[in-house]
């Protein structure tokens, strides 16, 4: 077994949803589908699985046949733990060279069957959680090529979403462009990425640096953001990546309707303005020349009827372009991040 | 052995400085002599050791004698390892049933013949950089009690020796006071205490509220500060201390005649008044009545006529107290905290 700490999937994968019956609890393996179809050679489910992402149906063998390079864990069930009949089929996996790739709070090496399959075949075992070692303090040395950073208002607003649909639309529009994950699903997604949630606080910045290297002067890196700087729990979080990341532009994410920080009650969610104003006061201090090119919300809890209007108004208050990344899609934030 | 992961330190101790040729090597040493002198039985020191903190010459053997609980290595030196020939005198002291306390980069139990010996007697082996587990995220809630953070313009500017002055200061004014430490040194002064550092950033603001529990209302916990919010490495560090910290009050540290960050080139520090309003800006989330109650200056590198008018301009600027903790000593900045 090669155990690997810097995540670094090999295409293409088997995605193992298993006997989920949610879809919900599926969304890792939908994310995949969504944003990396071509990554994908098919889903491994139990018989009479209610839930299906839309690409063929493989056993382990099947899609080692296929040329199958790993076998993607992609649920997320309560309690983060693995259902005890999905071993069996784990273990053929990795017996048969698939590297094994989980994001669960689980640690695959824990399982001394799965390790033993895993040394004998040389497949990987890769825990998404887990990140790098030997991470650098964050230089604040400039970087060449170009960066956007997703921020937030709050955990869960949209941020990977928006970074996703960022990067599609600007590799749609012919720029050279980079999905930077910073969370689990996101790196699940791209094949690569740091948990930066789970990276010592003096490297936080150290590894946003080291996730988005120097590069060709007119490529972006879109960097998924994580949390916010006005949580009282995953700020320090927020505030290295910030300075890490060093981005040229934000882009704010926000869910319309959202009052308070979720499930931390009596924290006021603060204002687009007050929270563009923050991020960009922070980010200064390693990029100058930081600005916001506008604002991502998930408008699904407003009335139809509303939205526009909804967005229209933010967009006079903050002299930006206000985007549904699923309505609108991210094209009016791209021409304003190229207005430049 | 019992492996201690939330520090807890056993006082008399024994300060081992063993053949250190450098009092700046010996600085923990030193510290704890000079701000807990009442809980050193003596130094251990090897034959021409020419520096003296100015306690008993004690063996091993005397020490025990005489009562002290735990071996504390007093020095850091260059490279954070334990000279060869120091083992035979620690594995003495841990066969002896002494308590070993280190707060370098080794771990004490990497070595087999300490823990044997610690296994033994159940003495045991306190390694002071690593953060206690299972560390809860911050909540935000307000704790009872009252709180001073020292904060800073960067990194080694004074604000262990300014939190550890302030609390001598406030006890001496028979205000009920507690020194909190976040960092190796100031923990095994204290005795107690998170390094902070060393915390995963998810539980960075969640340690620094366990940190500072609730206490009565008229209590101050005085807490030691790390970096600065102005540091492209460390500032996540800071902003998680300050959220989970909640200040009532903070006290601004900065060195005078320092115009970079240190080591780090090209980064220059923040203007006084600019550090201050970041740091209160940024902390008003989790305690909306924060202030800076003064500025606490390490003036060593101003000649000493042009020192007082320094430090009477700072004054002026800000409105607020601004002394050299060691020349003038912390009352008026006591005076300005209490005259709320």
């Amino acid at each position: 077994m090669i155990e690997s700490t810097v995540v670094d999937m090999r295409a293409p994968y088997l995605i193992m949803i298993g006997d989920v019956h949610d879809p919900l609890y599926a969304k890792t393996g939908f994310g995949i589908v969504q944003w990396r179809r071509d990554q994908v050679a098919g889903q491994l489910r139990f018989a009479g699985c209610p839930v299906d992402m839309g690409v063929p149906d493989l056993t382990v063998q099947e899609a080692k046949a296929a040329g199958a390079a790993s076998l993607v864990i992609g649920v997320a069930p309560v309690g983060g733990e693995i259902p005890e009949s999905w071993w069996a089929v784990i273990e053929e996996a990795a017996a048969a060279g698939l590297d094994i790739v989980c994001g669960l709070h689980i640690r695959l090496q824990d399982y001394p069957a799965i390790v033993e399959a895993a040394n004998v075949s040389g497949a990987r075992l890769i825990d998404v959680r887990v990140p790098p070692r030997k991470l650098p303090v964050g230089t604040g040395r400039k970087r060449s090529g170009k960066r956007v950073l997703m921020v937030g208002t709050d955990c869960a607003v949209g941020k990977k979403y928006s970074a996703l649909a960022l990067d599609q639309a600007l590799r749609g529009a012919g720029i050279k462009s980079t999905f930077r994950a910073t969370g689990q699903t996101g790196i699940m997604i791209a094949g690569s990425g740091i948990p930066i949630d789970a990276v010592v606080s003096d490297f936080v910045s150290g590894a946003a640096e080291l996730l988005s290297p120097d590069n060709e002067a007119d490529h972006w890196d879109v960097i998924e953001g994580q949390g916010s700087l006005f949580h009282p729990g995953y700020a320090a979080v927020s505030l290295g990546l910030l300075h890490g990341s060093q981005p040229d532009a934000i882009v704010l994410c926000h869910e319309a309707g959202r009052t308070e920080i979720d499930e931390w009650d009596g924290f006021t969610l603060p204002g687009i303005a007050e929270c563009i104003a923050l991020n960009l006061l922070n980010g200064k201090l390693t990029n100058p020349s930081i600005r916001c090119v506008g604002v991502s919300v998930n408008t699904s809890s407003l009335p139809a009827a509303e939205r526009e209007g909804w967005l229209a108004a933010l967009s006079a208050e903050t002299g930006l372009p206000c985007v549904d990344p699923l309505v609108e899609g991210m094209q009016a934030i791209v021409n304003n991040m190229l207005s430049s």
